[in-house]
């Protein structure tokens, strides 16, 4: 607490990480105004009891502005939990697998990877598709998923933040889908009563990292052993609402605000409106852009939310150029994963189609003087 | 986001909570400070991808202030993680027991019958001491532990929240002592070598909820099964330094904020001499008023950190006036907690003398007009 902050000027970045990631600034200067006194109780958010009636009240919101924006059927219940998305890998078998009936899971990418190495550890699986030797540069078409006959529910990834591609078809399976949504949760309208659980970490279009929502049937729940882990349980944490134990208050309160915000830009049906926009400028400019800038994602599976692309032919000194130059000009977050290089640009909710306009003229201009 | 909050003035209350509690205002108001904008990045922390220099400075900082601040040998690993106290209730078990040794519990109220309650789900165990009979208004005396001759470790919970007993004295245990933490951590000088694992939230003496400080003696982190699930395995942490998938960012920001806090109090040294002058403040504010404020807990346990007493002889009207009139007066969080009632007043590091003062000033009166 020695030191004083180095710049206090507020200059805001224009912020295209992949995750934790940009939030709304109309959030942020909400929860700085209410930061020492949280509408007149004289403390901050951090500092309330979560069996309070000011906490559960925040609680209670979040959870109901959810199930609004996605339209979330009654035998759903939505839940606040910890440990991400990584968390849901051991959660959505552990509670969800029948005896002798086999995951089906859909491989697409490094998430489904992780989900499937934590499957190796002696549940029953199958791969029902996979487009590993095309390197992940679409997802699987519905022919080509063989599902199993008779499974305790198939897993998928809606988006994948690493490989920038999108399933914009859900395929049609017999067996309860499980998605992970991580990466483009309530970033655009889905039909909720497909879907058997979807779990999402809200660092990337809900809030900050600390907190992960989970939407559950209710009777899929219901098939847990009793004598797992009480807190490894969905139904503990459907049955006290989020508040078995200490939840992440400070993180649930902001994924409050963020829904707030979402209702105000028209929910899910307008945020995409806005998130079509902002990838179709996106794509258009590495379109147009004479293959300086070329995306190896096949048109159909590109992600609204993930665009990743090579600069110069992936030359890596042009592309570390690219990321360098770009952050000088206050365009963060371009550099692609660790694992897959090149550039990648997260487009989700918070991020404005001003961002995407200062990002795409800084394309042209750096094609343009350094191509 | 369209309502604008009722109150902006900024009254801080006299904050009794017993978790997520207080927090050092210095370190509120830096949040505040660095919310849009931290240090020059044009980002808040909660923005920053967890893989950025700037986070992983965060998160060494916090890291190695929490390991001077309690004087952390080497070869001990301090790992941020989340789900609290009560996913180490099962990450403990899980990581630490070896095959036909059980674990040694030390029953001393509602946390350890939680820890219990993991260990009946078919690990094995025995109850070394228990103190249940007497309504747990003390720890077990060094005399009344019958140790187990060859177990995997020792279970023990250095502060009893809702009971408000702590231990003064550790007992001498030849197994690894494994302690839930989670109510008296950083808020007094102890000899780390004494344990094999230590794990506390965040959320009373050191930060916000949603981060788990563990403090792991590393070897032992070894006997884990390699086939379990990747995120419930210590080493899967400590390999990563607490950045295996993302972690709660904003909340081990803070963390690293209150460790800066608590050295220019004096390291532990000086906060125990803070909370030990506060406690014996309140403590001789309840022995001096003649049995109108009464402690259940024997002198020797009683727990400088959560303070509970009776008022009136424990008549509920009463007690109810007191906390309703407390409230009104600033002082919040003082009624006990559900499962025992009366008053619980907790003086973690962040409340100052002078809130315990304010409080006292209040017994007095309330006793003396409405007693």
């Amino acid at each position: 607490m020695s030191s004083t902050p180095a710049t206090i000027g507020h200059k805001r970045a224009f912020n295209f990480n992949a995750g934790p990631a940009a939030l709304p600034l109309p959030v942020l200067e909400r929860i700085r105004e209410e930061l020492l006194d949280y509408r007149g109780t004289g403390m901050s958010v951090m500092e309330m009891s979560h069996r309070s009636p000011e906490f559960e009240a925040i609680n209670a919101a979040a959870e109901q502005n959810l199930c609004k924006l996605l339209a979330i059927p009654d035998d759903y219940a939505v839940i606040f939990l910890q440990g991400g998305g990584s968390m849901q890998f051991t959660m959505a078998p552990m509670n969800l697998c029948l005896p002798g009936k086999p995951v089906d899971l859909l491989h697409t990418g490094t998430w489904t990877a992780k989900a499937l190495g934590e499957l190796k550890k002696g549940i029953l699986h199958t791969v029902a598709a996979s487009t590993e030797t095309e390197k992940f540069i679409r997802v699987p078409r519905a022919g080509e998923i063989k599902f199993s006959a008779d499974v305790s529910y198939t897993h998928i990834c809606t988006n994948n933040t690493i490989e920038g591609t999108q399933w914009h078809t859900l395929p049609v399976s017999a067996a309860p889908l499980v998605a992970d949504m991580s990466s483009d949760i309530a970033s655009r309208p889905i039909d909720v009563s497909k879907f058997g659980l979807i779990f999402a970490g809200a660092q990337k279009n809900l809030g900050p990292s600390g907190a992960t929502i989970v939407i559950v049937r209710k009777d899929l729940a219901e098939r847990a052993d009793k004598n797992l882990p009480t807190l490894l349980q969905y139904r503990t944490h459907i049955k006290e609402r989020s508040l078995y134990h200490t939840p992440p208050t400070f993180a649930i309160y902001i994924l409050g605000l963020v829904t707030e915000w979402l209702a105000e830009q028209g929910g899910v049906t307008g945020i995409q409106k806005r998130n079509e926009a902002k990838a179709k400028l996106l794509y258009d400019t590495m379109d147009n852009s004479g293959g300086y800038y070329r995306g190896p994602v096949e048109k159909s599976s590109r992600s609204l939310m993930n665009v990743v692309f090579r600069v110069a032919n992936g030359d890596e000194a042009i592309e570390k150029k690219f990321a360098a130059q770009a952050a000088t000009a206050g365009l963060v977050g371009t550099p692609g994963h660790r694992s897959v290089g090149g550039m990648r640009i997260s487009l989700y909710n918070a991020v404005g189609l001003d961002a995407v306009e200062a990002l795409t003229a800084f394309m042209r201009e750096f094609q343009r003087t350094r191509g």
